[in-house]
C-alpha cells in the first residue's frame, strides 16, 4: 500500500496475530487474564534506539531482543512466561515494511516461548524509537527464585557463555577488531550482540534447585555484587571457570583486556543463580535441558564483597563493575 | 546535592517508597504477586512529551495523568488496582528536582487509589520524555465489564463531564479563548487537561449493573462507535443530554463549533458504560459513589453506526470522529 497504516490496521493486521485470549482481540481497555492460583511474576523493560542498540539494526531482532530480555528475567525467578504488553512509540520516518518486520519477529518469539500478546499503545514520538515490553509469568507456589537467598556454602553457577554480547558491541564500533577476528567468530559475536537467548529452559531446575538467581544483564562482575548485597553474603569467583564461547576466546586472545570487557559488559542475559548439593548433577540436569551451567564459585560470608581470583590466584581489580543504560 | 542522582539512588530515594511489598523493594529482577483468585486485567499506555502532554507541565502532573490514564482503564473494566510498573526514559536535561517532584506526584496518586509501584525501568534517551505505565488490577469473578456486552435496549450512560480536557487543551494554544474567558472557567478547563480523575469510584456499579463499558480517551463520538462496534449494536445519542461543565458551556457560548471539539477531543477519562434497568436509580447510585452519570441515549440494533441528534433533532455530522496521538 502507498499510504502507512492507520492505528487500526497496525492492531488489526500486524498485532493481533500475535495476541493470545486474554488480550480479547486487542479490542477492549484492558486484557483479561484467568485467575492464577501460582503467584505471578511481573517486569518491564525500556529499551531506545542509539542507546540499546542501533536504529539500523534489523526490525526483527530490536522486536526479538526487546521481548526476550524480560523472557530472561521471568526465567531467572523461575517462572513462566503468560504474555506481553507492548508499548511503542514510533518515530516520524516509520514505515509499513519496518513495522511488519517488527511485528513478524516479534510474533516469531510469542510462538517460540509462548508468550502471547496481551496488550499494547503504539504512540507517535518525534524523538528515537522507544518500546518498553511488561512481561508477566506464572511462578510456582513457593518456589520463586529471589535475589536474596544465597547462603555461604552454596555454589555460584551461571549459564551459557560470558561475554559474548559485549564484545559484540565493540566490534560494531571497531573495525580493527572486527577484521581482527575470523569470520566465524565475528558472525556469532555480533548475532549474540542482537538475539539475547533467555534461558527459560532452566526456569524448572531454578525452581528446585536455587536458592538465589538473577539474570545477568549489566555485566557479570556488577550483577554478582547486586545478589551478593541483596543476600548480605561474599562471593568468591574463579574467573577461568567462568565460560567463554571460543568466539570470545579469540577477541580476547588478539586483546587481553577484552576478558575485562567480558566480564563487565551488559546483554550477556545468562542466568546467575546460587546452589546447593551435588555440583555435577546440577550441571548434568542443566545439559539435559539445553541450558549448560557450570560452577564458577561459591558464597561466602560477608555483606556484599565480590572477589574475582584471576589465573594466579590474585585479586581482579576492574575498571569499572558494569554497563549501564541510563 | 551537585550532581545528579545515580539510577541506584533515585530507585532507593525517589521510586522504593512508592514500592509495595511485592515489588521486592525494586531490588529484584521481577514484582512478586500473590496468587489472584478473580481474573486479572491488565493495560498499557504510553506517553510523550509534545505529544501527550506539555514538556512544560508541571513535573507532578505528569507523572498523575500518566497513572491516572491506566487506572481509568481499570475502572472502566469494574477493576480495582493492583499496581503498577513504570518505564521511564530521561531525556538528557533531567534534573533531580524535576525527578523529585515527579515521584512525589506519583506517591500522592499510589496512596490516593491505593495503586502501589511494583516495578520499573529507568532509561536515557536523546529525545524527548517518554513513559510508559502498565497497571494491574483485579476484575470479580464473571464481572469483568467488557466493551461487547451492549444489547439493543440498553440505556448509554456517561460520567463527569465531556469536553473539558479538549477545551482545556485549545486553551493552552488559543490566546485570544483564553483571554475571553472566566479566569475560574480557564483554570478549571486548563487542570481538567493536566489531571485526569479516573473514575476508580463508579468500579461497584458498573460490575453489578453495566453491560458493557470503556473509558473514553480519544473523544466521546469515536469511543461510542468503537463501543458500538464491539456489542455488534448502534447508539443513538441526544446531545443536550451530554453532561458539560459551567466552563466547557462558557466556552461554546464564545464560540459554538467548540460544542463538536467537545465531543471529539480526547483525555476525558469519563467512563462510557451501558445498563438496563431503572435509569433514575442507576443515575442515584452512581451520584452515591461520588462519581455522577446520566442517561445521555440509547442502544439500539445496527452493526456499530451512532446517531448524535441535536436539540432540533437533527443528525449531527462530525468533521472528525476522535483524537489520535498516533
Amino acid at each position: 500500500m502507498d499510504r502507512r497504516y492507520t492505528e487500526d490496521e497496525l492492531i488489526a493486521k500486524l498485532f493481533a496475530p500475535l495476541a493470545g485470549p486474554a488480550a480479547l482481540g486487542l479490542m477492549d481497555d484492558a486484557a483479561l487474564l484467568p485467575p492464577c492460583v501460582n503467584p505471578m511474576v511481573a517486569t518491564v523493560d525500556a529499551l531506545v534506539a542509539g542507546v540499546h542498540f542501533f536504529p539500523e539494526d534489523p526490525a526483527d531482532s530490536i522486536a526479538k531482543k526487546a521481548l526476550r530480555a524480560n523472557l530472561s528475567d521471568l526465567a531467572a525467578k523461575g517462572a513462566e512466561p503468560i504474555g506481553f504488553l507492548l508499548a511503542l512509540a514510533l518515530p516520524p520516518d516509520w514505515t509499513n515494511q519496518w513495522l511488519e518486520a517488527f511485528a513478524a519477529g516479534l510474533a516469531e518469539d510469542c510462538k517460540a516461548f509462548g508468550c502471547p500478546l496481551l496488550g499494547g499503545d503504539t504512540v507517535a514520538t518525534p524523538g528515537p524509537l522507544t518500546l518498553s515490553i511488561t512481561a508477566l509469568g506464572e511462578a510456582a507456589q513457593g518456589s520463586f527464585v529471589g535475589r536474596s537467598g544465597a547462603r555461604p556454602g552454596d555454589a555460584l553457577y551461571v549459564s551459557g557463555t560470558i561475554g559474548d554480547a559485549a564484545l559484540g558491541l565493540r566490534l560494531r564500533r571497531d573495525a580493527a577488531l572486527r577484521a581482527g577476528l575470523s569470520p566465524k567468530a565475528r558472525d556469532y559475536l555480533l548475532e549474540r550482540y542482537l538475539l539475547p537467548r533467555p534461558r527459560l529452559a532452566l526456569a524448572p531446575l531454578l525452581r528446585t534447585s536455587a536458592s538465589a538467581a538473577m539474570d545477568v544483564s549489566d555485566g557479570l562482575v556488577g550483577d554478582l555484587a547486586k545478589l551478593a548485597r541483596a543476600s548480605r553474603v561474599a562471593a568468591r569467583v574463579t574467573t577461568r571457570d567462568i565460560p567463554l564461547s571460543e568466539a570470545a576466546r579469540e577477541a580476547i586472545a588478539i586483546d587481553p583486556t577484552l576478558f575485562e570487557l567480558a566480564l563487565t559488559g551488559g546483554d550477556d542475559y545468562e542466568i546467575l543463580f546460587c546452589a546447593r548439593g551435588n555440583a555435577s548433577e546440577i550441571e548434568r540436569l542443566a545439559s539435559a535441558a539445553s541450558a549448560p551451567c557450570v560452577m564458577i564459585g561459591e558464597i561466602i560470608a560477608g555483606d556484599g564483597e565480590t572477589i574475582f581470583l584471576d589465573a594466579q590466584e590474585n585479586i581482579m581489580k576492574f575498571n569499572r563493575l558494569s554497563f549501564s543504560h541510563f
